[in-house]
């Protein structure tokens, strides 16, 4: 497995690759790997000839006041996870090589980045989409797979990669949970062992919706008050949005269709959790790994 | 000469020049092509082994107002011009194939987009960066060639390039002038036989501009006050801006250095023309063919 620092390494490895006519998948990450992120990685090893993992805290996707410093990281972990799953290279740059002095573009997916996450995290969604421009621009690859978690970010970045001709196929891979339902992340690693407990309202605050609807419910506002309840029931919850939109247009809905999505974020202790749900009975519900 | 109206197509054509490890340049234009578009792209012929050249008249790069629907086309003569030159690809496609319903992403250079002309034309360099983005996405071009008398717009476009990690070299091209010294442009064609008599002055104020320089003048606004007096004097000439800017960093300067380049943008009649020179006597003067 090849380590790559610099973009002029990562697009010397992707030319070679490009020569032999292989296919190249690719799996951007900020690290701290957890089982979602190998289900990922796995995806993209069947789909491709060889995979690049991009492992890189990307600061311009924190908002001001946000965990960047004390976002966990153990590259050495990260690297051995990789090896293990047979991963072809890493693309690990430091913050100086993806933002020189000097810098100055922004991108930026107007509509879809405004409502959920978009309305609370400033900059996040111009953060992400500049960082998966350049990440696509050096690696170049032919797919890459990212987890349903980041439902809004998954949203923005097909329509990115469309929008600017990148040329890369989105691949939406579905959340990958705990046995006891908590999605998969590597913010749980801030939780106590009494805020993990508190954590598992969010999940089944979605699956309770999500039997509503499936017993008759369509009232969105009834299926958000619930879903609130519940969570406000657990110590130590702060709910910062719960919404019902539409999963292409990410615009709110006031009755479920079959592209309802139930999305929300949550500060369980100091951690923001998010987790969404299709809420259609005729969908697939938990996913697992 | 293969003409491609797609970006499947255009996609598919690169992918076919890359499996034969051939080096692609690109000239990208909005047609009506004249010598100095045929200087740009002989330039490309030179340093690639294959060459697309984009005609497409960008309607994101016009501000409300501009000269949109006026502006000159002539596809078959764009053609004719490109084939018997040696061209190996057109890139033609239609603005529903750029901008489909649905398209909703930005992209901008913050602050090399603001002085000069981004003073007066709101958004186009958005506009610029936008479609040069795309562009450079379905192309993929190893070079790209660029005149300098959109000086700004290949100053924004190198930044650009860098900054996403688009991996396109930027050549720049000096300028072509008609013999008498005015640039060439597609927007000449609006110019009457007096007003293409007065918009000489532009060029003639330039050049006075750095005599004096070579003179020993260093005071910027001596020499913006006598470069606006040329051309004042002349019938049908309306000033929007005479600047003297650093040119990697596109800010006004008070001093001449020897990065000083005087720039301007001069209504002659209906036409909206543009020119710049270095003003350092080191440097080449009036470029030609």
């Amino acid at each position: 497995m090849e380590v790559l620092r610099t973009n002029d390494e990562m697009s010397k490895w992707r030319e070679e690759r490009y020569r032999k006519g292989q296919i190249v998948g690719f799996v951007p990450t900020m690290g701290y790997l957890h089982r979602g992120h190998l289900a990922l990685m796995e995806e993209a090893l069947r789909r491709a000839d060889e995979v690049v993992v991009s492992i890189f805290v990307n600061p311009t996707q924190f908002s001001p006041g946000e965990d960047l410093d004390q976002y966990p990281r153990d590259l050495e972990q990260d690297l051995k996870l990789c090896r293990d799953l047979g991963v072809q290279a890493i693309f690990a740059p430091e913050v100086e090589e993806m933002y020189p002095s000097g810098f100055q573009t922004r991108v930026q997916v107007e509509h879809l980045s405004q409502n959920l996450c978009g309305l609370y995290r400033t900059g996040h969604f111009s953060g992400v989409a500049l960082v998966v421009t350049k990440l696509f621009g050096a690696i170049r690859p032919h797919l890459a797979v990212l987890g349903e978690k980041d439902f809004q970010q998954l949203v923005v970045i097909k329509r990115l990669s469309k929008d600017l001709n990148l040329g890369v196929e989105i691949v939406a891979h579905p959340i990958v949970r705990e046995p006891d339902g908590l999605a998969m992340s590597s913010r749980n690693k801030y939780l106590s062992e009494e805020e993990r407990s508190s954590a598992l309202s969010l999940s089944r605050a979605l699956l309770a919706a999500r039997n509503m609807v499936t017993e008759g419910e369509r009232r969105v506002d009834v299926l958000v008050a619930r879903a609130k309840e519940m969570i406000e029931a657990e110590p130590h919850t702060r709910i910062q949005y719960v919404q019902v939109v539409d999963e292409e247009t990410m615009t709110d809905i006031d009755e479920v269709t079959p592209k309802a999505v139930m999305a929300m974020a949550v500060f369980v202790g100091q951690a923001r959790l998010i987790d969404n749900m299709r809420l259609s009975p005729s969908l697939p519900c938990l996913s697992s790994p």
